[in-house]
């Protein structure tokens, strides 16, 4: 993949991230060189999807030890800033643990925080293709359509969310160059239109037939049987298979559990929290009420503030969960094979 | 309720309409004069509600009699007029029921026709009021929360969706009068956002608690037990209660079904259709790809087209139905009680 289609990379210098939120009218780079910068990336999605703010993380590492040693930061302001770049978003579990094994590095010298965060971009990448082939796999052989599949899928869980072709949307590309592929159904994934924005823009720019849709279609397509199996991805997953992922993701596993139909998870185990036992205990951030009252849509009344309940993610229970995909296999969750009993 | 907050009214020479595309910005009315403007109000969902649509259209006939007189129409143009009016959103049932009983007073003259869409609009009204006592005696007794009642509501089932304070939403804001309502969460309801534009409004017009939340966020909101219930209205429901409603319910009725928690639909007997068996011939209405890629939101990718999938409606099981609230009373469907077996 170019430089110009990688969510995240290294110039030598300095971070460099495609600004999502001004796709897919526009595709322009951010370049950060400090932690509090990259900070506001992350929380306003200028760099979203759990691996690749997993990447910028071990990357915004990086850059602090290079800013504390510009500005002469005391080793408590050091360990302060990669707290607060750790804390950015609550919900995915890759933030945390990237920015952990980058700091892990702090005290071998910048360059083997460097080195850190490279590896960390290189096992996404590693990981994305042996998921790809995996879930390709997989689904084949359970669905057995007897022609090219039709897929639904949530959000963005593509290029852009990831360092290499994506977790769900890898699935989805892998099952494509196989001819195995007929279309794609793409919730428009509200309030932030991940699936509208960047989904069908990242498919758009490859060739692969999809249509967009309203979230509440999901369920109707679902049950009215137009796809043949829903592949999403994961902010975090617990060691009894719960799966956290943008809102929305519950309501279609709950239309596919009622169809009869595969719910897959594609993530890779980076993903996995199997230090918590289920899903009650993730963590949901409840982001703020202009995402959804947006002004330009019309949506305000005037005079009117109408409260807002926005939680960015809900939590699938694992029995729902038909496959979780992963680099180093397929658990089919639901008829009992845990994350927590194969990789602890 | 004062002719300003009618959604559909008769001047005496014309019909009026609060245009629904233009709220909450602007509260303006549409005077209406002839047919084809009327069926352009449907189409573009300037007056939309299945009962509010069917009063709308028995208003029609009488303006498409006065046309005809007017514009020396032969009587087959008349029929014609009448048909396309019939036609012009094909899920509800009542804008064709509505549009055949004025029509088949047409050989009685102008006033019996007249006459007929006056008893539309008051049976409305009164079953509004009825369902509301019912819907909530209902809800009272089922959920025994021992405080104030959460609700979840989809769409707009309220004054601008009816002739009178509506259907679900006449029984939410029965909750309220009688002190038994907590909150609404309303959900938005994409593409063209009936809940956070006109729910909302009407709501916050008359002061009752609610939070407004992306239609994604309902199954969350309804198996983490943020609401006690959850109630919808509906557009067809055949013999077997099989109910057609706007894209999003059949997802909340499976979270509902999953969570044990009540799924209610309100709506007046006006909204059976008895000679249908079940919903899967229910004709479900695809609307245009600009409502869901609305240039305005930033989600349409430059040069690109993506394909659209944009159903209006979707069905859901009877079996999913715990109760179905009308006017002559409240039948437990997903228990055994189907409205063919009562009002056939």
């Amino acid at each position: 993949m170019s430089h110009e289609l990688r969510a995240v990379s290294w110039t030598g210098t300095a971070l460099s991230l495609i600004d999502q939120t001004a796709l897919p009218r526009t595709l322009r780079r951010l370049d950060v060189r400090d932690v509090d910068t990259l900070i506001d990336a992350i929380v306003r999605l200028a760099v979203r999807g759990a691996p690749a703010i997993g990447a910028a993380g071990a990357y915004g590492v990086a850059l602090a030890v290079d800013q504390a040693r510009r500005e002469n930061w005391t080793e408590r302001a050091l360990a302060d800033a990669v707290a607060r770049l750790r804390a950015a978003r609550p919900t995915a579990v890759n933030l945390a643990v990237c920015v952990d094994r980058a700091a892990a590095r702090i005290p071998e010298g910048p360059d083997a925080v460097l080195a850190e965060a490279g590896t960390i971009v290189r096992e996404d990448l590693a990981a994305n293709r042996a998921m790809a082939a995996a879930g390709a796999d997989w689904l084949v052989e359970r669905v057995d359509a007897g022609r090219p599949l039709r897929i639904l899928t949530h959000c963005n869980t593509g290029a852009l969310a990831t360092a290499g072709i994506g977790t769900a949307l890898g699935v989805i590309r892998e099952l494509h160059g196989r001819g195995l592929l007929e279309t794609v159904y793409v919730d428009e994934t509200r309030p932030l239109l991940q699936g509208s924005r960047l989904t069908a823009w990242e498919l758009a720019q490859e060739g692969i037939p999809h249509q967009v849709q309203v979230d509440a279609a999901a369920a109707s397509t679902v049950v009215g049987g137009l796809v043949d199996a829903a592949i999403v991805g994961a902010d975090r997953i617990t060691r009894n298979g719960d799966t956290a992922n943008k809102t929305g993701t519950l309501g279609i596993a709950l239309a596919c559990a009622h169809a009869g139909m595969p719910f897959v998870v594609a993530a890779p185990t980076s993903t996995l929290d199997l230090a918590t036992a289920t899903g009650a205990s993730i963590r949901i951030e409840q982001r703020g009420e202009d995402e959804v009252l947006n002004p330009a849509a019309g949506a305000v009344p005037d005079g009117i503030r109408s409260r807002v309940h926005n939680p960015a993610f809900d939590v699938t229970p694992g029995a729902l969960v038909t496959a979780l995909v992963t680099e180093r296999g397929v658990l089919e969750v639901a008829s009992g094979e845990l994350p927590g009993d194969h990789w602890t």
